[in-house]
C-alpha cells in the first residue's frame, strides 16, 4: 500500500493478474497470453481484444474518476474490467455496438467497484472482488436479448425441470488432466486446458502458496462434481470447477490468514461453492444468463464477513488483495 | 430542512412532485393533472383513484408512524406511495380487494421508505428514492397472480428467447416527439404524450435546470434505444426512456453538485439505464412483472454510492432530493 | 446473555426452540416430537433424523469456529441448522449423498447467520432470523436439480401464469381448525394439524403472549387468505399462514416493545406477509423452489429496520430473541 505511482500499462497488467488476486505484471501479461492462445486455438479474437479494451477502459475510468491511488495501482479497478471484456464477446457476436456496449460495460464495472467499496467494503471488510463484473456481465448480457443489434449467440434458456443430469459420471483419466486445467481457465472463461496451464504458471511465479491453493480448489472440485454425478459435459468444460479454485484462493490464503482452522474453513467454503454452481446454473439459465464467478462471490461474502472468528490479528490478516508484488 | 410543519395538504402534494424530485405542491398538482389527463384520454379513472389514495395512506402512515418530520413536510413519505397507488390498477382490474390492496401497498410503501432510509441512507448516503415503489409494486402484482379475488390484466409471462427485436427501427418525426414526451410521462405509468408535456411543465416551474436534465435524458434514452435497435413498440410507447431520465436528473443534478466531470458522468449513467432497462425486461418478463422505474433505482445506487469521487464538498452537494421548494 | 455456559444438549434443544424465538429447552424438546410425530404420521423418518443432524451440526459449528459464546448458550446457531435439516429431506430423496449435503448445508447456516450477524445485525440492528435457512435451503434445493445424485421429488416447476386461483373459497369448520394448526406446523415444514398443536404448546410453556402473537397470526393469516380467495389447497395445508405466524411473533412481541401501536404495526406486517406469500409463490415456483419463510424474513427485515420509530426505548425494548428462558 505504500507503492509509488506505477505507469498505465504497469497499472494494466496488474489488473489483469488482480483476477487471481496477483498483484504482478508479469502474472497478468502470463494470462493475456492465456487468453491470446485461446483465441489462436479457438479462430475467434474477439475475446482477446474486448479484454485489452476492457482492461484498458477499466483502469482509465479509475484514473478520471479519481479513485484512490494506490487501489490504482495495485490494479484493483482493472480485473473486473479485462472480465467484463472477454464476457461479453463470448456471448455476444461481434458487431459494432458490440463494442460500444464492451466500452461502456468496462467503465460501468469500475463503478460498480467504487460502489461496493464504498458500500460492503467500507462497512463490512468484503471485498468486491469480481461482484461488479458478475453484477455487469449479468445485466448487460440480459439487456442484449432485447436489442436487435446485439445478438447473444449463447443457448436457449431452459428451466430447472430440463436438466440432463449425469447418471454416470466417470470421467476417463485424460479428462481428469483436462478437467484440472480447464477449472482454472475457465475463470477467464477459456475452456482451453493449455491456456489453464498458462495461467496456474502464471499464478505459481507470483505466489507458491496461492498456486498451491488454486491447485486444491481444482481438485476438491473435481471430486465434489464427479460424487455427486453434476452433467458430465459442464464438468469436462472446467465449469463445476473455476469459482471453487477463486474460493480456495480467496478463503485458504488471500483474505484469511492462513492456519490449520483456515484450511478446514476454506474446504468447507470451496465444497459449498460447487453446490453454489449448481444452484446458479438452475437460477441463471431460466434467464438465459451464465453464472460467471457468481457462486464464488457468494461464498466468499458469506465465508469472509465473519472473518473476525478466524483472524486473530486481523489488522494484518485481513485486507483486500494481500498478496504483494514480487516483481518489484 | 428548517421548514415549519406544513398542513396536510401541501404535504400530499409536494410528494406527488417528489417522483420527480421536486418539493413544490404547484408542481406536484400539475402531475396529478397529467395522470387525471391520461385518465380522461384512456377513460379508465381508477389510475388517478388510486393515485390520490396512495398518496394520502402513505403520507398518514407516515404521521401516525412519527418518521421524520421535516422529511414529512418535504414530501418523501408521498411520492412512493402515488406511484403504488398509480401501478396497481394499472396492472390489476378492479374489484374491492383491489382497493384493499392499494391501501395496506401504500401503508408498506412508507414502512419500505423509512426502513431504506435506516439502511441504505444512514449507512451510504444513497437515498431510498423510487427503491420502496419498486420493490412493493413487483412483491404485490406478483402476488395478485395468485389471489383469485385479484385480476392481473397484463400480459403473459414470456422467457428471453421470445424477445421480438427491431430489426429496423426508424421512427418518424411524429414518433420521435411523442417518444420524447412519454419517456416523461411513464415516470408515472402514463403512455400519454400530452400528460409527458404537462410533467415538463411542471418540472421547469419548480427548477429549470432540472427540467433540462429531464430533457437531455429523454433525447439520449432515445438515440441509445435507437442505435441498439431496441424492440420499437416499447421505444414508441416511452418505455426505454423514463428510467434514464430520472437518472439523467438525479446524478447530473439532484444528488450531485453540476460540474463538467458530473455531466459526462450522468451521460455515462444515462446510458447505462437504457441498458439496464433491457436487461430488466428480459429479467422480469418470464415472472409476469414490469421493470417500474428498477433501471433508474439500480443505476442511481451504484453511481451514487461512491459520490465522494464526484463531490469535493459532500456537506453542501450531496443530499437526499436536495432541489429546494420555489412555492413558499 | 448473562447466562452461563450450558451444556451442548441444552444448546441443541434450545436451537431448535429459538425457531420460534423461544429460549427454552423444553419447548425446543416439544417441537422436535411434533416433528417426529409428522415423521411417524406420514412413514417417513428422514426428516425427523435431517433435523436432528442439522441442529446438532450447525451447534458444533458453531463452538468450532468459535461465535459468540452467549449466543450459542442460547441456541442462536442451531435454528436454522434444524431447518435446513428438515427441508433438505422434504424436498430431496435420501441416498448418501443426501446426508452429505445436510451435513455441509448445516455448517454452511451457521456460517450464514454469522456473517449475517456481521453485517445487518451489526450495521442495521436487524436480527438475521431464518434468512440463513431461507438462504442455504434455496441454493441447496436448487442445486440439487444439476446433481444426478441427488433427485428432487417435489413439484416441477410452473409460471405465473399456470396459477390456479381459488374462484370459490369457502373452507368447512373442520377445515379453518386443521389450517389454524397447520399454519403453526408449516413453519417446521409440517403439514400436520397435531404437530402444530403440539408446538403451539411447546410456544404457551415459555410465552404466553408469544403463543397469544402466535395465534393471533395464524387467524389474520387465514382470513386474509379466504378473503384475497387464495388457492384452496395451498391454504388448507397451511401454506399461507406460517410465515405470518412468525411475524405476528416477531414484530408483535418479541423484537419491538408491545404498545397499542405495535399490535397496529405487527396486524399490517401479518397481512403484508400474506401478500408476499402469495409474491413468493409468483417468484420461486419458476425456478422449482419452495417459498420456505422468505415472505416472514422479508417482512420482519423491513419492519424491524425502522424499529427507532416504535421504540422509545431501544436499549430494553430492542434485541435479538428478548424472551428470556422459563426453564433456568
Amino acid at each position: 500500500m505504500t507503492e509509488k505511482r506505477k505507469d498505465f500499462g504497469t497499472q494494466c497488467l496488474r489488473g489483469a493478474g488482480q483476477v487471481f488476486f496477483m498483484e504482478n505484471a508479469l502474472t497478468g501479461a502470463l494470462f493475456i497470453v492465456a487468453i491470446a492462445y485461446a483465441s489462436y486455438a479457438g479462430g475467434n479474437w474477439s475475446t482477446t481484444i474486448g479484454a485489452v479494451v476492457g482492461l484498458i477502459v477499466a483502469t482509465l475510468t479509475a484514473r478520471l474518476l479519481d479513485c484512490d491511488e494506490d487501489s490504482i495501482t495495485s490494479g484493483l479497478f482493472g480485473f473486473n474490467g479485462i472480465l467484463v471484456g472477454v464476457a461479453l464477446p463470448t456471448f455476444i457476436s461481434v458487431s459494432p455496438q458490440l463494442w460500444f456496449y464492451v466500452v461502456i460495460g468496462a467503465a460501468m464495472s469500475t463503478v460498480v467497484t467504487a460502489a461496493l467499496g464504498a458500500m460492503i467494503t467500507k462497512s463490512w471488510g468484503i471485498p468486491g472482488s469480481t461482484g461488479p463484473f458478475v453484477l455487469t456481465g449479468w445485466l448487460l448480457v440480459a439487456g442484449a436479448y432485447t436489442f436487435g443489434a446485439l445478438d447473444v449467440s449463447g443457448d436457449h434458456p431452459e428451466l430447472a425441470s430440463d436438466y440432463i443430469k449425469g447418471v454416470t459420471m466417470i470421467p476417463s483419466h485424460v479428462e481428469l488432466v483436462q478437467i484440472f486445467f480447464r477449472n482454472i481457465g475457465q475463470v477467464y472463461l477459456l475452456g482451453n486446458e493449455i491456456s489453464g496451464a498458462i495461467i496456474l504458471l502464471g499464478i505459481l511465479i507470483a505466489s507458491r502458496v496461492a498456486g498451491l491453493a488454486a491447485i486444491c480448489g481444482s481438485l476438491i472440485a473435481m471430486a465434489t462434481a464427479i460424487m455427486l454425478r453434476a452433467e458430465p459435459h459442464s464438468v469436462v468444460q472446467g465449469l463445476y470447477g473455476f469459482s471453487a479454485v477463486l474460493t480456495a484462493m480467496a478463503v485458504g490464503v488471500i483474505f484469511l490468514k492462513p492456519s490449520p482452522r483456515v484450511v478446514v474453513y476454506a474446504l468447507l467454503a470451496t465444497i459449498v461453492t460447487v453446490f453454489l454452481q449448481g444452484a446458479y446454473d438452475v437460477l441463471t439459465e431460466p434467464l438465459g444468463l451464465p453464472s460467471f464467478t457468481a457462486p464464488y462471490v457468494l461464498t466468499m461474502y458469506l465465508f469472509i464477513a465473519p472473518k473476525k472468528l478466524l483472524a486473530p490479528h486481523p489488522h494484518s490478516a485481513v485486507g483486500e488483495h494481500l498478496v504483494t508484488d514480487t516483481n518489484n
